[in-house]
Protein backbone atom coordinates (compact mmCIF):
# COMPACT_ATOMS: atom_id res chain seq x y z
CA UNK A 1 0.00 0.00 0.00
CA UNK A 2 1.30 3.55 -0.99
CA UNK A 3 1.51 6.21 1.69
CA UNK A 4 -1.09 7.80 -0.21
CA UNK A 5 -3.76 4.92 -0.34
CA UNK A 6 -2.87 4.61 3.66
CA UNK A 7 -3.53 8.23 4.66
CA UNK A 8 -7.38 7.86 2.14
CA UNK A 9 -8.18 4.57 3.52
CA UNK A 10 -7.57 6.54 7.27
CA UNK A 11 -10.02 9.17 5.25
CA UNK A 12 -12.64 6.65 4.11
CA UNK A 13 -12.46 5.34 7.65
CA UNK A 14 -13.63 8.44 9.59
CA UNK A 15 -16.57 8.89 7.61
CA UNK A 16 -18.20 6.79 10.22
CA UNK A 17 -18.23 9.48 12.86
CA UNK A 18 -21.36 10.84 11.00
CA UNK A 19 -23.11 8.80 12.15
CA UNK A 20 -22.22 8.54 16.27
CA UNK A 21 -25.07 10.87 17.50
CA UNK A 22 -24.82 12.98 20.23
CA UNK A 23 -27.22 14.28 22.62
CA UNK A 24 -27.98 17.97 21.78
CA UNK A 25 -30.60 18.71 18.70
CA UNK A 26 -29.63 21.19 16.34
CA UNK A 27 -31.22 24.29 16.76
CA UNK A 28 -33.74 24.06 14.21
CA UNK A 29 -34.81 21.22 16.95
CA UNK A 30 -35.32 18.45 14.37
CA UNK A 31 -33.24 15.80 15.51
CA UNK A 32 -29.68 15.06 17.32
CA UNK A 33 -26.64 16.44 15.97
CA UNK A 34 -23.53 13.99 14.90
CA UNK A 35 -19.80 14.36 15.67
CA UNK A 36 -18.79 15.13 12.88
CA UNK A 37 -21.44 18.35 12.52
CA UNK A 38 -20.23 18.96 16.02
CA UNK A 39 -16.42 19.02 15.15
CA UNK A 40 -17.17 20.89 12.50
CA UNK A 41 -19.14 24.13 14.23
CA UNK A 42 -16.18 24.08 17.31
CA UNK A 43 -13.78 24.22 14.60
CA UNK A 44 -14.85 27.57 12.96
CA UNK A 45 -15.82 28.92 16.60
CA UNK A 46 -12.18 28.23 17.30
CA UNK A 47 -11.70 31.16 14.24
CA UNK A 48 -14.74 33.31 15.21
CA UNK A 49 -14.09 33.86 18.93
CA UNK A 50 -9.93 33.42 19.42
CA UNK A 51 -9.56 36.97 20.45
CA UNK A 52 -11.44 35.51 23.78
CA UNK A 53 -8.46 33.02 24.12
CA UNK A 54 -5.41 35.37 22.74
CA UNK A 55 -2.83 33.11 23.78
CA UNK A 56 -4.13 29.92 22.22
CA UNK A 57 -2.61 28.40 18.77
CA UNK A 58 -5.77 28.69 16.90
CA UNK A 59 -4.37 26.62 13.79
CA UNK A 60 -3.37 23.42 16.48
CA UNK A 61 -6.87 24.56 18.03
CA UNK A 62 -8.69 24.03 15.18
CA UNK A 63 -7.09 20.17 13.89
CA UNK A 64 -7.81 19.50 17.74
CA UNK A 65 -11.19 19.68 17.86
CA UNK A 66 -11.20 18.22 14.18
CA UNK A 67 -10.45 14.89 15.76
CA UNK A 68 -11.45 14.95 18.95
CA UNK A 69 -14.20 12.80 18.83
CA UNK A 70 -12.92 10.54 16.61
CA UNK A 71 -12.05 7.88 18.85
CA UNK A 72 -15.77 7.68 19.70
CA UNK A 73 -16.49 6.07 16.09
CA UNK A 74 -15.62 2.81 18.14
CA UNK A 75 -16.17 3.89 22.01
CA UNK A 76 -19.71 5.88 20.87
CA UNK A 77 -20.84 8.94 22.59
CA UNK A 78 -20.36 9.08 26.44
CA UNK A 79 -23.04 11.85 27.30
CA UNK A 80 -21.78 14.54 29.65
CA UNK A 81 -23.49 13.67 32.67
CA UNK A 82 -23.59 9.72 32.17
CA UNK A 83 -21.80 8.81 35.39
CA UNK A 84 -21.58 4.86 34.18
CA UNK A 85 -20.59 5.68 31.15
CA UNK A 86 -17.61 7.91 32.32
CA UNK A 87 -15.88 5.13 34.26
CA UNK A 88 -14.72 2.94 31.53
CA UNK A 89 -14.80 5.81 28.54
CA UNK A 90 -10.95 6.17 28.69
CA UNK A 91 -10.11 2.17 28.01
CA UNK A 92 -12.67 2.47 25.26
CA UNK A 93 -11.80 5.62 23.73
CA UNK A 94 -7.74 5.42 24.00
CA UNK A 95 -8.30 1.75 22.39
CA UNK A 96 -10.01 3.31 19.12
CA UNK A 97 -7.00 5.88 19.10
CA UNK A 98 -4.45 2.93 18.67
CA UNK A 99 -6.47 1.51 15.71
CA UNK A 100 -7.30 4.76 14.12
CA UNK A 101 -3.82 6.44 14.37
CA UNK A 102 -2.36 4.02 13.36
CA UNK A 103 -3.98 3.48 10.08
CA UNK A 104 -1.91 6.51 9.23
CA UNK A 105 1.90 6.76 8.54
CA UNK A 106 3.62 6.66 11.66
CA UNK A 107 4.30 10.35 12.09
CA UNK A 108 1.45 11.41 11.26
CA UNK A 109 -0.86 9.27 13.49
CA UNK A 110 1.95 10.21 16.27
CA UNK A 111 1.05 13.82 15.75
CA UNK A 112 -3.04 13.03 15.91
CA UNK A 113 -2.33 10.98 18.64
CA UNK A 114 -0.55 13.30 21.03
CA UNK A 115 -3.19 16.11 20.15
CA UNK A 116 -5.68 14.20 21.14
CA UNK A 117 -3.97 13.67 24.33
CA UNK A 118 -3.20 17.15 24.84
CA UNK A 119 -6.99 17.48 24.69
CA UNK A 120 -7.82 14.87 27.07
CA UNK A 121 -5.34 16.31 29.31
CA UNK A 122 -7.11 19.65 29.71
CA UNK A 123 -3.96 21.03 30.86
CA UNK A 124 -2.50 23.94 27.91
CA UNK A 125 -4.30 26.64 26.75
CA UNK A 126 -4.92 25.66 23.60
CA UNK A 127 -6.64 22.14 25.14
CA UNK A 128 -8.39 24.70 27.44
CA UNK A 129 -9.65 26.66 24.53
CA UNK A 130 -10.78 23.32 22.93
CA UNK A 131 -12.73 22.50 25.87
CA UNK A 132 -14.40 25.91 25.98
CA UNK A 133 -15.55 25.50 22.39
CA UNK A 134 -16.90 21.95 23.41
CA UNK A 135 -18.77 22.60 25.76
CA UNK A 136 -19.70 26.34 24.90
CA UNK A 137 -21.38 24.75 21.53
CA UNK A 138 -24.08 22.38 23.55
CA UNK A 139 -25.05 24.84 25.25
CA UNK A 140 -25.57 27.33 22.31
CA UNK A 141 -27.58 24.59 21.00
CA UNK A 142 -29.30 23.71 23.70
CA UNK A 143 -29.96 27.06 24.58
CA UNK A 144 -31.87 27.69 20.85
CA UNK A 145 -33.96 24.22 21.55
CA UNK A 146 -35.84 25.29 24.77
CA UNK A 147 -33.52 23.40 26.81
CA UNK A 148 -34.72 20.05 25.27
CA UNK A 149 -31.89 17.74 25.79
CA UNK A 150 -31.38 18.99 28.80
CA UNK A 151 -35.05 17.96 30.54
CA UNK A 152 -34.52 14.91 28.55
CA UNK A 153 -31.82 13.87 30.69
CA UNK A 154 -33.07 16.16 34.14
CA UNK A 155 -30.01 18.19 34.58
CA UNK A 156 -28.75 19.86 37.12
CA UNK A 157 -26.86 23.19 37.96
CA UNK A 158 -25.12 21.76 40.13
CA UNK A 159 -23.46 19.15 37.02
CA UNK A 160 -23.37 22.00 35.13
CA UNK A 161 -21.49 24.25 36.81
CA UNK A 162 -19.51 21.60 37.83
CA UNK A 163 -18.29 19.96 34.38
CA UNK A 164 -17.46 23.84 33.27
CA UNK A 165 -15.54 24.70 36.57
CA UNK A 166 -11.81 25.33 34.40
CA UNK A 167 -13.93 27.71 31.79
CA UNK A 168 -13.61 30.87 33.48
CA UNK A 169 -9.95 30.50 33.82
CA UNK A 170 -9.94 29.80 30.42
CA UNK A 171 -12.02 33.42 29.24
CA UNK A 172 -14.04 35.35 32.11
CA UNK A 173 -16.12 36.92 29.63
CA UNK A 174 -17.29 33.74 28.13
CA UNK A 175 -18.16 32.40 31.14
CA UNK A 176 -19.92 35.15 31.99
CA UNK A 177 -22.71 34.32 29.27
CA UNK A 178 -22.81 30.94 29.68
CA UNK A 179 -24.02 31.64 33.51
CA UNK A 180 -26.59 34.34 31.82
CA UNK A 181 -28.10 31.23 29.90
CA UNK A 182 -27.74 28.59 32.74
CA UNK A 183 -29.37 31.09 34.78
CA UNK A 184 -32.41 32.04 32.06
CA UNK A 185 -33.11 28.32 31.55
CA UNK A 186 -33.26 27.76 35.00
CA UNK A 187 -36.22 30.51 35.36
CA UNK A 188 -37.77 28.37 32.41
CA UNK A 189 -37.58 25.51 34.22
CA UNK A 190 -35.23 23.30 31.81
CA UNK A 191 -32.52 23.21 34.21
CA UNK A 192 -33.12 21.91 38.02
CA UNK A 193 -31.57 24.43 40.55
CA UNK A 194 -30.16 22.60 43.20
CA UNK B 1 -25.94 43.57 21.31
CA UNK B 2 -22.17 43.07 22.48
CA UNK B 3 -19.32 42.36 20.10
CA UNK B 4 -19.60 38.42 21.40
CA UNK B 5 -23.54 38.27 21.33
CA UNK B 6 -22.86 39.59 17.38
CA UNK B 7 -20.42 36.23 17.25
CA UNK B 8 -22.88 33.80 18.89
CA UNK B 9 -25.59 34.92 16.98
CA UNK B 10 -23.57 34.24 13.72
CA UNK B 11 -22.52 31.06 15.43
CA UNK B 12 -25.82 30.10 15.69
CA UNK B 13 -27.60 30.84 12.39
CA UNK B 14 -24.71 28.86 10.52
CA UNK B 15 -25.97 25.43 12.71
CA UNK B 16 -28.19 25.64 9.58
CA UNK B 17 -26.11 24.38 6.95
CA UNK B 18 -26.51 21.26 8.88
CA UNK B 19 -29.96 20.98 7.03
CA UNK B 20 -28.61 21.05 3.58
CA UNK B 21 -27.95 17.83 1.89
CA UNK B 22 -25.22 16.75 -0.65
CA UNK B 23 -25.72 14.14 -3.53
CA UNK B 24 -23.14 12.17 -2.06
CA UNK B 25 -23.71 8.85 0.34
CA UNK B 26 -21.98 8.31 3.31
CA UNK B 27 -19.75 5.08 3.04
CA UNK B 28 -22.02 3.23 5.28
CA UNK B 29 -24.43 3.85 2.36
CA UNK B 30 -27.36 4.57 4.87
CA UNK B 31 -28.12 7.96 4.22
CA UNK B 32 -26.84 11.66 2.12
CA UNK B 33 -24.22 13.81 3.45
CA UNK B 34 -24.47 17.26 4.82
CA UNK B 35 -22.90 20.52 3.92
CA UNK B 36 -21.34 20.39 7.82
CA UNK B 37 -19.84 16.93 7.64
CA UNK B 38 -18.29 17.89 4.40
CA UNK B 39 -16.90 20.40 5.70
CA UNK B 40 -15.43 19.03 8.50
CA UNK B 41 -14.28 16.27 6.81
CA UNK B 42 -12.20 18.36 4.03
CA UNK B 43 -10.86 20.21 6.63
CA UNK B 44 -9.67 17.36 8.23
CA UNK B 45 -8.06 16.25 4.89
CA UNK B 46 -6.64 19.54 4.56
CA UNK B 47 -3.98 18.30 7.69
CA UNK B 48 -3.38 14.82 6.02
CA UNK B 49 -2.79 15.51 2.50
CA UNK B 50 -1.15 18.71 3.13
CA UNK B 51 2.52 16.73 1.73
CA UNK B 52 1.08 17.27 -1.79
CA UNK B 53 -0.09 20.82 -1.68
CA UNK B 54 3.35 21.76 -0.34
CA UNK B 55 2.87 25.59 -1.02
CA UNK B 56 -0.33 25.58 0.27
CA UNK B 57 -0.85 27.53 3.75
CA UNK B 58 -3.10 24.60 5.38
CA UNK B 59 -4.48 27.43 8.34
CA UNK B 60 -5.70 29.52 5.90
CA UNK B 61 -6.94 26.34 3.50
CA UNK B 62 -8.70 24.83 6.39
CA UNK B 63 -10.88 28.04 7.65
CA UNK B 64 -11.59 28.26 3.75
CA UNK B 65 -13.09 25.29 3.16
CA UNK B 66 -14.88 25.03 6.97
CA UNK B 67 -16.97 28.52 5.61
CA UNK B 68 -16.57 27.24 1.85
CA UNK B 69 -20.43 26.08 2.19
CA UNK B 70 -22.13 28.45 3.92
CA UNK B 71 -23.93 30.41 1.23
CA UNK B 72 -25.92 27.12 0.64
CA UNK B 73 -27.66 27.76 3.47
CA UNK B 74 -30.36 30.56 1.69
CA UNK B 75 -29.28 29.20 -1.86
CA UNK B 76 -29.15 25.50 -1.26
CA UNK B 77 -26.79 22.74 -2.70
CA UNK B 78 -26.30 22.58 -6.33
CA UNK B 79 -25.09 19.36 -7.36
CA UNK B 80 -22.01 19.38 -9.57
CA UNK B 81 -23.87 18.50 -13.00
CA UNK B 82 -26.65 20.52 -12.26
CA UNK B 83 -26.19 22.92 -15.21
CA UNK B 84 -29.48 24.97 -15.05
CA UNK B 85 -28.76 25.30 -11.08
CA UNK B 86 -25.31 26.56 -12.44
CA UNK B 87 -26.83 29.96 -14.20
CA UNK B 88 -28.02 31.53 -10.90
CA UNK B 89 -25.71 30.06 -8.59
CA UNK B 90 -23.36 32.74 -8.27
CA UNK B 91 -26.03 35.34 -7.66
CA UNK B 92 -27.95 32.89 -4.93
CA UNK B 93 -25.27 32.10 -2.79
CA UNK B 94 -23.56 36.00 -3.63
CA UNK B 95 -27.05 37.45 -1.78
CA UNK B 96 -26.36 34.65 0.94
CA UNK B 97 -22.53 35.62 2.13
CA UNK B 98 -23.93 39.23 2.47
CA UNK B 99 -26.90 38.35 5.04
CA UNK B 100 -24.33 36.08 6.73
CA UNK B 101 -20.97 37.92 6.93
CA UNK B 102 -22.88 40.66 7.11
CA UNK B 103 -23.70 39.28 10.96
CA UNK B 104 -20.21 39.50 12.40
CA UNK B 105 -18.53 42.35 13.30
CA UNK B 106 -17.48 44.10 10.22
CA UNK B 107 -13.47 42.73 9.88
CA UNK B 108 -14.53 39.06 10.62
CA UNK B 109 -17.57 39.41 7.74
CA UNK B 110 -14.93 41.18 5.75
CA UNK B 111 -12.02 38.75 6.21
CA UNK B 112 -14.75 35.25 5.69
CA UNK B 113 -16.49 36.93 2.94
CA UNK B 114 -12.85 37.57 1.04
CA UNK B 115 -12.03 34.05 2.05
CA UNK B 116 -14.86 32.91 0.07
CA UNK B 117 -14.66 34.85 -2.64
CA UNK B 118 -11.06 33.60 -3.02
CA UNK B 119 -12.14 29.94 -2.95
CA UNK B 120 -14.86 31.15 -5.74
CA UNK B 121 -11.93 32.42 -7.98
CA UNK B 122 -10.20 29.68 -8.19
CA UNK B 123 -6.81 30.66 -8.51
CA UNK B 124 -4.62 31.23 -5.84
CA UNK B 125 -2.86 27.77 -4.86
CA UNK B 126 -4.92 27.70 -1.55
CA UNK B 127 -7.71 27.54 -3.27
CA UNK B 128 -6.78 25.36 -5.69
CA UNK B 129 -5.87 23.12 -3.09
CA UNK B 130 -8.95 23.76 -1.00
CA UNK B 131 -11.25 22.29 -4.71
CA UNK B 132 -8.63 19.61 -4.85
CA UNK B 133 -10.10 18.58 -1.84
CA UNK B 134 -13.63 19.61 -2.59
CA UNK B 135 -13.76 17.43 -5.31
CA UNK B 136 -11.58 14.86 -3.84
CA UNK B 137 -13.99 13.66 -0.90
CA UNK B 138 -17.48 13.14 -3.09
CA UNK B 139 -15.26 11.05 -5.68
CA UNK B 140 -13.69 9.22 -1.84
CA UNK B 141 -17.64 8.52 -1.03
CA UNK B 142 -18.83 7.28 -4.88
CA UNK B 143 -15.92 4.97 -4.83
CA UNK B 144 -17.26 3.27 -1.28
CA UNK B 145 -20.53 3.25 -1.95
CA UNK B 146 -20.37 1.52 -5.78
CA UNK B 147 -21.16 4.64 -7.39
CA UNK B 148 -24.59 5.31 -6.56
CA UNK B 149 -24.70 8.48 -6.78
CA UNK B 150 -22.97 9.08 -10.71
CA UNK B 151 -25.54 5.90 -11.22
CA UNK B 152 -28.82 8.31 -10.20
CA UNK B 153 -27.46 11.04 -11.75
CA UNK B 154 -26.27 9.43 -15.04
CA UNK B 155 -22.65 10.55 -14.55
CA UNK B 156 -20.49 10.57 -17.57
CA UNK B 157 -16.68 10.42 -17.96
CA UNK B 158 -16.20 13.71 -19.79
CA UNK B 159 -18.23 15.53 -16.98
CA UNK B 160 -15.84 14.64 -14.34
CA UNK B 161 -12.87 15.50 -15.73
CA UNK B 162 -14.27 18.91 -16.86
CA UNK B 163 -15.14 19.44 -13.42
CA UNK B 164 -11.65 18.42 -12.13
CA UNK B 165 -9.51 20.08 -14.93
CA UNK B 166 -7.48 21.90 -13.04
CA UNK B 167 -6.85 18.97 -10.01
CA UNK B 168 -3.60 18.03 -12.33
CA UNK B 169 -2.01 21.35 -11.72
CA UNK B 170 -2.50 21.19 -7.83
CA UNK B 171 -1.20 17.66 -7.13
CA UNK B 172 -0.39 15.00 -10.11
CA UNK B 173 0.22 12.46 -7.94
CA UNK B 174 -3.85 12.76 -6.15
CA UNK B 175 -4.73 13.33 -9.90
CA UNK B 176 -3.30 9.72 -10.73
CA UNK B 177 -5.71 8.39 -8.16
CA UNK B 178 -8.72 10.20 -9.00
CA UNK B 179 -8.40 8.68 -12.49
CA UNK B 180 -7.91 5.14 -11.09
CA UNK B 181 -11.22 5.52 -9.58
CA UNK B 182 -13.31 7.07 -12.56
CA UNK B 183 -11.64 4.27 -14.91
CA UNK B 184 -12.48 1.38 -12.13
CA UNK B 185 -16.19 2.63 -11.81
CA UNK B 186 -16.19 3.21 -15.62
CA UNK B 187 -15.44 -0.48 -16.08
CA UNK B 188 -18.08 -1.59 -12.84
CA UNK B 189 -20.70 0.68 -15.34
CA UNK B 190 -21.52 3.29 -12.12
CA UNK B 191 -19.54 6.28 -15.04
CA UNK B 192 -21.11 6.27 -18.57
CA UNK B 193 -18.06 6.13 -20.59
CA UNK B 194 -18.20 9.05 -23.74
Amino acid sequence: MTRLEQQLQFICEIDKVKNIFRQSYLTEGNRKENDAEHSWHIALMAVILKEYVPEADVAKVITMVLIHDLVEIDAGDTYAYDEEGAKTKRDRESACADRLFGMLPKEQGTMLRNLWEEFEAYETIDAKYAHLLDNLQPMLLNDATKGVSWKEHKVKKSQIYKRNEHIEETSKEIWEYMKQIVEKQIQLGNIEAD
